[in-house]
């Protein structure tokens, strides 16, 4: 807290030299209305501690040598309104995703991380293991690299080239040709393409599972929630709720796949999980 | 807006369900006080969009073929307080971390990003261009895997091994020895080297010249503000400084890298621009 202070009492001292910055306020206007919290933050859940053999090299201090780093692990941010006892919520976004995308749109409207949080809902919105701010391994890229391993065990960083994002995100049937009727802001995709990121949990072993095992460990950590998820995550969600029945109060699958659903899932746990698939049309 | 109310819709459904999940919430407590938001919100700086030959496979629907991705993006959280009338920051932060580093501590204590807007001050925190929710180029890796390239060619991947941090970051000497009167909680390491990633910067042509690039074009966008920057991001700091010297109203560098200032600098731009370097001590 000292430090703090300390560094208030700077900021101070560079206003009274700049008194004009201080009246500099941006302009954004992304929040649909007023936002109090009770409680913001984030953490991680599900890391692991593993032996890097290539670790890789700083490009100021050098090589590091073999040692633990912490795989696995998944970041959370959350936010706790400070009125309102909506159900708490729980955001998973897709492939080529982080959490970003729920919080403010391409074109800079509100996401749905504030949105629900403002009608009274606790929110915590995910980055996948393996994704955005959750990290990834590095030692098999490296491993090649620095130790010679085969070029062909390499993980595969898929990224969407625009031409395969607009029919996989179902902009339209072929780059650069839009849906009749398409509601997304065209003026806005190249805010819309900078949201994307390499699929880097290739780079850990089990891959997606690791979001799985994590979003059950979020589960235990926070209690029960409404589980959204996004396309790839689909499938995540129907594994959070066989192996967390009684912590899923909710499925709710945006586009979400829904293949590996058997009878027996129907029969138990679904027969107890409210569980809604949300598609939309393309004409 | 629709689809806001009719999801709305459905969670009062589920509330009604299990009434007693509305009662369930999260118990944490980061922030230090009240936190209201005139505005929240995150978006993209300094994204180009690039032709790659090796966009990867999905494991889903394949292999892509070649086409335009986006790089070089720097991801951008704000938050504008809704009372005070501090000077902007722009918080950005060193090797191995993202801007989460700013939001919450290890043992879950308020981080910089809200103490600060409490405080009165919009806060933009980053990820570096290629880190983060800023994602990186896998164009590098996947040409060695799918095209042949030279494996020597493959970026460095840096992660520091537990070992390294702890000197790095100055924990003690070596680990796991602590430093004397160490105020690091070490109880909650394990959240903190779960907060450190690669550094996949390292796939983009430029490097860390991208994060430079990114924060000037996020001064032109936002207008003047504090600059604080933290150890590998010091001397980017500088350069920022060098190229937008009526932007940074002041630069504060948390154990950053200085080597780079030289006389020139010092009589001008940093005749005009308050600039403190801050150092904790190891005993």
């Amino acid at each position: 807290m000292r430090s703090y202070r300390a560094l208030q009492y700077l900021l101070c001292v560079f206003c009274a030299i700049s008194p004009l910055a201080a009246a500099m306020m941006a302009t954004a206007t992304t929040l649909g209305g007023p936002l109090t919290l009770a409680d913001e933050g984030s953490f991680f859940v599900n890391g692991q501690s593993r032996l890097s053999n290539y670790p890789g090299a700083s490009l100021v201090t050098g090589p590091a040598p073999a040692g633990n780093i912490t795989v696995n692990q998944m970041y959370v941010h959350y936010r706790i309104p400070a009125a309102g006892k909506g159900i708490p919520l729980v955001m998973v976004h897709g492939s080529n995703h982080t959490g970003m995308t729920y919080e403010t749109t391409p074109d800079g409207r509100e996401g749905w991380a504030t949105w629900f949080v403002r009608q009274g809902h606790p929110v915590y919105v995910v980055d996948h293991s393996g994704r955005g701010r959750s990290g990834f391994d590095p030692t098999p890229v490296n491993a090649v690299r620095d130790g010679g391993a085969d070029p062909k065990a390499l993980p595969t960083f898929f990224l969407r080239p625009i031409d395969r994002a607009w029919w996989n995100f179902r902009f339209g049937p072929d780059y650069p040709k839009p849906f009749p009727n398409l509601q997304f802001p065209l003026e806005a995709i190249d805010q819309y393409l900078a949201q994307l990121v390499p699929n880097a949990e290739t780079t850990l072993a089990g891959g997606g599972a690791n979001t799985v095992n994590a979003l059950v460990a979020l589960l235990d950590k926070i209690g029960p929630a409404v589980v959204m998820v996004h396309s790839q995550s689909g499938v995540y969600g129907l594994d959070v709720v066989r192996k967390r029945p009684n912590l899923v109060r909710a499925l709710i699958s945006v586009e979400g796949g829904c293949e590996t659903v058997t009878p027996a899932d129907i029969a138990t746990p679904f027969v107890k999980v409210p569980f809604v698939s949300v598609w939309a049309t393309t004409a």
